[in-house]
Parts: structure tokens; C-alpha cells; sequence
């Protein structure tokens, strides 16, 4: 009885794990290549477009197919599997799931419990890299152009990501057309939460560390009052 | 026994609930109306002065009378309803009871400890969002006319209130009167007060999503040895 | 028995609290006036700087005797009156004593754990604003003579005191001169422990106030299903 | 029973620990001279470099040692030692064993519990402080000599770095080349981390510290109306 025959839902994710992980792979490569060819470049610009276009069409499909497949009260699966709602509306952040199958395989060989703090932070982390490579290309792609624009290259818009999500903010380079604001903004917002996850995890981890330090103490340190 | 009738205050606070938040939004609009319309459009301007004044004394009626209907204790009055004495000063923070308002409606329907931190996410965010608005108006209000100023639309106000929220401080417009400055100090303090609020709870709310999911693990994945 | 003579310390301790509290204002205008008023009044500088001189010798006169009237063990005096040994070096903290006295005062009427969050706030944020202030004069002090300093006024070192602390750190003030910026490394370092744990605090308590809030749901709304 | 006689990684350790303290030294001094000597010194510069990567070689060598004396199963003694592997990585991190060594000093003659947050300020602000000497060298190493440059002496690294790792970014110096951001990036996401975990500490500290002082009151403070 406990080995129950996978359902439909499980069987469907089981078989389109692995493909859409690397139609994620596509759509982060081609994003990369529409921004940072250059103008003249159509052929290229035009068909990693569509590779964008294609691969975000089968993250919805295979949203669409799982939500009918769990069988009806959409809310319920939107609240359950929050993490695929919010991949299909920025599919960068896919990878993200991979790290979730892997943790899913990792638990059913060790003990669940293990390790919170450290999946908080890689996901958490992982997903600042995600969002800020996104964010990056997309400043980049609104701000390189702008005459008055202190972003020339893709490198300084990397550089501009790093100091914005850590909040450091030097100002050497700085958006300034209103697109290249907004995304800043949504970057800003998404940064400061999830690293403060990431150093608020990192510290309770570092805390629990030195604790089991105490406590894994040898024996033989502590324990020669007791010893008969 | 259990189904009391509604004090005198409820019943109150029942009745004035909507037309108050329609105050609010009033408030809020014709500040924003106030500092926004071109200074040759006096009947506009005048128009909105009188609504932001109108509305106040609204909000501060309806604390006054709360307050007697409350029965004496001023101090235990000021103490238990703490959002509605910060509304009476700062009443563009007023939407935040309507929040407060749809939660205690939540709670009569479900079990009330659920979502503790979105709660406080929503709350502290919603109050960052309304202070930003309220910021970025005074500072544009008292900058946009200052010679030496580099914020010169509402939209570089917006954007100056978003990077000193964050505490990012580009340092690309900044304020330079003394009143604005001031205002920047309110709201660098508050922020950081706020924005440290969301943080720390969207971190606690990770970390409680990933210990569910631990424990919401189905049972095929890991009931198998224990299985007879 | 439970109405013990004070000793000698406490006794001590009553009649110096005030005297040096009064000292503790002395000693932050002195050195205010000894800053701000200008170069050519000798006799307010030097009369200032001589009040500065004999209040902080108050301070570490009334150490040493309390040290003497513990009793021995210097060093276990230290850990207990860590707060003291503190205002030792730096006079301006003194009247965080005064809150700590006034916390005393409340403690003997009222239940002890109540508003520790509330406290962590006042103290930390109470020593941001007097670090603050005696860090807006020392950079002041030695800034506003440098040629290529931007921090020309009072004013200015407070405006960039406000953006050091909360981190914002937006770069239109900065100090230029070596002790400037020592000054201002001490700052960021306080200021981001202190604010980190005014912002720590405000988060715990505004999660603490939600959770009351649940618990004290008055029973009209919930308990109609369980009435008899 | 209870004195075990030391195993013979334990004798290694403690015959190594003080040579290779000093060999600690002797890399971030040499490290500094190599950096900091002028281009001229070529005596200097090369002795240095040499010193260097002696020492280097000598942490490599005694983890190799430690390792193989462990007795099998490296991917245990990476994760149990994950410390040491790090400072094989960074040498410049080594100078936090000796407070580890002085840490289980003091373990086996008090109470292992004590100064839980104290220990983790102390380490993580330990490894902000190497860290950010590292980075200082490193930075100044790749920027004094590029002409857009805002890095010019040392003292501007030491500045630039503390603004970073605080958080705090004025940008009046910012580093230009790619491999100065580059470190740049690394010290800010270490920085924000490290300073996370010695924030978070200090506020539980405090916090702690509080709620102590309320248990400790002295009984004849509040005892009166229990006694008979």
C-alpha cells in the first residue's frame, strides 16, 4: 500500500523535468543573445527572439497541463506551487526548480531536516543571481543607447546589478531612462528581500554551527570531573 | 450570551468604515493634486488644500469621538488603537485600517494565527509604499523650485524615494533644502524600520515554507522502510 | 529581611545619579559650543573646552570610587557595569544611564519583561542619535576648514551623519581628511550594529504586536460556533 | 578511561598550531610588502613574493598532512574542518584558527554555552576585518595605476573598502578596472553576509542582555509585597 503507482500529475513532471529544464537553458541563452547582439545582426536577433517566444509558450503549456491534471480548485494548486506560478511569469528563474528535484532526490535518501538554512540561501541566492542577470540585461538593453546613459557596456551593468542588489549603491553608474528606473526598482526590491534572506539565514546557520561546536565537543575535554 | 450586542463604539466604527476610507483616498489625492497642479492653476490648488483640510479634520472627528464612546482611559485608548493615533497625524497612512479592517473579516472566517508573517510583509509594505508617495510629494514639493536641486520631475522624486527606501543612495539626485532634507531624514529612518520589517519576515516566512515542505513531504517518498 | 539597608555603592550610586546627569549635559554643550562657536572667541572656546575637561573627570572620578566601593574583583565590575565602562570613554553616552535609571524606576512598579523589544529600540536608537550628534561635531571639527571638503556647515555634517547611519550613504557630502574619515569609519560600524538592532527589534515587535492582536481577538467574533 | 592519550592528528595540531600562526603573519605581511613596496624595490618585491608562496605551500602541506592522519573519508574532514579548508583557499583567514584554538582553551576550563553571539560577532568581524585588509591590498594592487582611477593611495583602498563592506557606498572613490570590481563584488557579497551575521548577533546580544538584567534584578526591588 505504501508504494503507491505515481498519478497522472507526478508521471506528466517526471517525463518534462529534464526537457524543460534545458528549454530554460534556450530561453535564458537566447534572451542573452536578442540583448547583446548587435543591431545589425538580424538574422541572429530574430531567431533567438523566437527561441524566447518558443520556450516561454511551453512553460505555459506545461503549467496549463499540470493545473488540469491536479484536477480542479486552481487556487489551490497556485498557492502549492507557487514557485512554478511565479516561473511562468519570469521564466529566468526556472534553474530554480532543478535545485528543488534535486532536493526532493536528496531527501529521500537522507533526513528531510538537514540543512534548512543552507537550502535557504542557495535558493535565495540562486535566485538573485537569476533575477540579476535578467536585470542586467534588461538595463542594459534599455540604457546603452541613451546618450545621457553612464551605462555603456554589459559589464557595467553587471557591476551596476552587484552594487544595487547589495544595497552598496556607489552611483558611478546609474540608470536613467524611466524603463531602466523601473527595472532598477523591481531589482532594488527583489534584492533587498532576498539577500536579507541570505544574511539572515547565513547568521542563523553561523549561530547553529558554533552551537553544535559546543556540543560535539570531545569527551574527553570535558568530561574528567565526571569520570569516576 | 455569546452573541453579544455591538458596543456603541462598534457600531461606530461600523457605519464610518467606508465613507473614512473614501476620505482617505480624497486626502491622498488631493495632496497629491495640491503639489502637482502648475502653480498658475490656483483654483486647483485651492480646490485641493481645502479637500486635504477637510478630510484631516474627518479623521481627527472620528478619533475624538471614538474616544469618548471608548469610556475614559484616554492613555489605554491611545495604547490599544495605535494605528488609528498614527493615522490622525500622518492620514495618508490611513488605506493601512482597510487592510486592518479585511483581516479581522478573514479572521472571523478562518483560523487566525495562519499568515503571520505575510501579514506583517503586507503591512510593513503597504506603510512604505504610502510613505513613499507622501515623501516623494514633499520633497518634490519643496525641491523641484531650488536652483542647486537635481530633482526636477515627481518622477526623479519616485525615483530618489525608491533608492533611499532601499538604502541603495545612489547619490544621483539628492535633496538639498533643508525641509527636504528633513523629510529625507523621516524617511530614510522609517524605511529602514519598515523595509527591515519586511525583510526579516519574508526571511522567516522562507524558512517556514521550506520546514512545511519537510513536513508536507507526501508519504511515498519516504514511508517506504518503515513500511512492514 | 526582604528590606535590606542599601549599601554603600547603592547609596553612592542615589546621590551622584543626578549630579552627573546634569554633568553629562555639560559636557555635551561644551563640547558643542567648544566646536561650533567660531575661531575668534577664545574665551567661549577655552571656557568650553575647560568645561569638557572637568565634567569627563566627574565621569571617571565617580568610576573609580564605585569600582572601590564594589569590593574587589575589578574585572567582574567591568562585565556587570559594561554600560558605565563605556561612558567612561565616551562621555556623550551618559544619558543612556538616565533611561536605564528611569527602566529601574518602572521595573520595581510594574511586571519586568514587559516592552523588551520596546527597550532594545530606545537604548539603541537613543545611542545613534548621541553617537550621531558627537560624530556630526568631530567631523565637522575637522572638516570644515579643508579646502576640498563638500562638508561645509553644521548642518551638512548632520545631513551626512543621517545618510552614514542608515547606510543610504548617498556621496554628495563625504569627509576628505584622515580623522574625518576615521570618524566616520567608527560611525558606520556603530551605526549599522546599533540601527541593525533598532531594525532586529522594531521587526520582533511588530510581529510580537500582530500575534497579540491574534490572541486578543475579543471572543464575540469567534467563539458563536463552540456556544452551546 | 576519560584521559584518552591523544590521537596523532591531535599531537600534529598541537605542534603546528604556533608555527603556522606565525606563518600567518608572515604571508599577509608579505603579501602587504609585495603590494605596497614601490615598483622600484625589486629586492623587496621578489623576497616577498617568495615568502608568500612559501607559506602558502606550508598550509597546503599540513592540510595534506591532517588529512591523510584522519584516517580516510576526505569528504568528512572537509565538512568538519570546512574552516581549515577555507583558510587553505584564503591564507589570509588563517589568524581565525588561533581564535578557535583559544575558543577550546577556554571551553574545557568554563561552561562551553557561554557567549554564544559573542563568539559569532568576534569571528565574523575577525573575517570582515582580514577580508577587507585583503581586499584593500588587492584593489589597490589593480587600480593605483590606471589613469581614471579614484584609487590613489592606500588609505583611499582602506576608505573604499570600509564603505563597502558597511554597506554604505558614498562612490567619491570606486574601483574602474575588472578585476578590481571583480574583487569588489566578492567583498561586498562576503561583506553583506559577515556583517549580516555580526549585526543579527549583536541584536540578539542585546536583546539577551536585556532580558537578563531583568532576571538578575535584585531581589530586594520587587520581593516587598510577597514577603509576609
Amino acid at each position: 500500500m505504501h508504494d503507491d503507482p505515481p498519478t497522472r500529475e507526478e508521471l506528466w513532471e517526471r517525463r518534462t523535468e529534464l526537457p524543460l529544464f534545458y528549454a530554460s537553458l534556450l530561453f535564458i541563452t537566447g534572451y542573452a543573445v536578442r540583448v547583446l547582439a548587435p543591431r545589425s545582426e538580424h538574422l541572429w536577433r530574430d531567431g533567438a527572439g523566437l527561441v524566447v517566444l518558443l520556450t516561454w509558450l511551453c512553460f505555459i503549456g506545461d503549467y496549463g497541463v499540470r493545473l488540469v491534471l491536479s484536477g480542479g480548485r486552481p487556487l489551490r494548486f497556485v498557492r502549492r506551487h507557487w514557485l512554478d506560478t511565479l516561473i511562468v511569469v519570469l521564466p529566468t528563474l526556472r534553474p530554480l526548480r532543478m535545485v528543488k528535484v534535486h532536493d526532493a532526490i536528496q531527501a529521500r535518501r537522507e533526513r528531510p531536516r538537514r540543512g534548512l538554512y543552507q537550502r535557504v540561501i542557495m535558493y535565495a541566492g540562486l535566485s538573485a543571481v537569476l533575477l540579476g542577470f535578467s536585470g542586467a540585461l534588461g538595463v542594459y538593453h534599455q540604457e546603452h543607447q541613451d546618450p545621457h546613459s553612464s551605462i555603456r557596456t554589459f559589464g557595467d551593468a553587471v557591476w551596476w546589478v552587484c552594487e544595487t542588489l547589495t544595497t552598496v549603491g556607489y552611483g558611478d553608474v546609474t540608470p536613467v531612462t524611466p524603463v531602466g528606473r523601473l527595472i532598477a526598482v523591481g531589482l532594488m526590491v527583489c534584492g533587498l528581500a532576498l539577500l536579507g534572506a541570505v544574511t539572515g539565514s547565513f547568521s542563523s546557520w553561523l549561530i547553529q554551527v558554533f552551537r553544535q561546536e559546543d556540543e560535539e565537543e570531545p569527551p574527553g575535554n570535558r568530561s574528567s570531573p565526571e569520570a569516576p
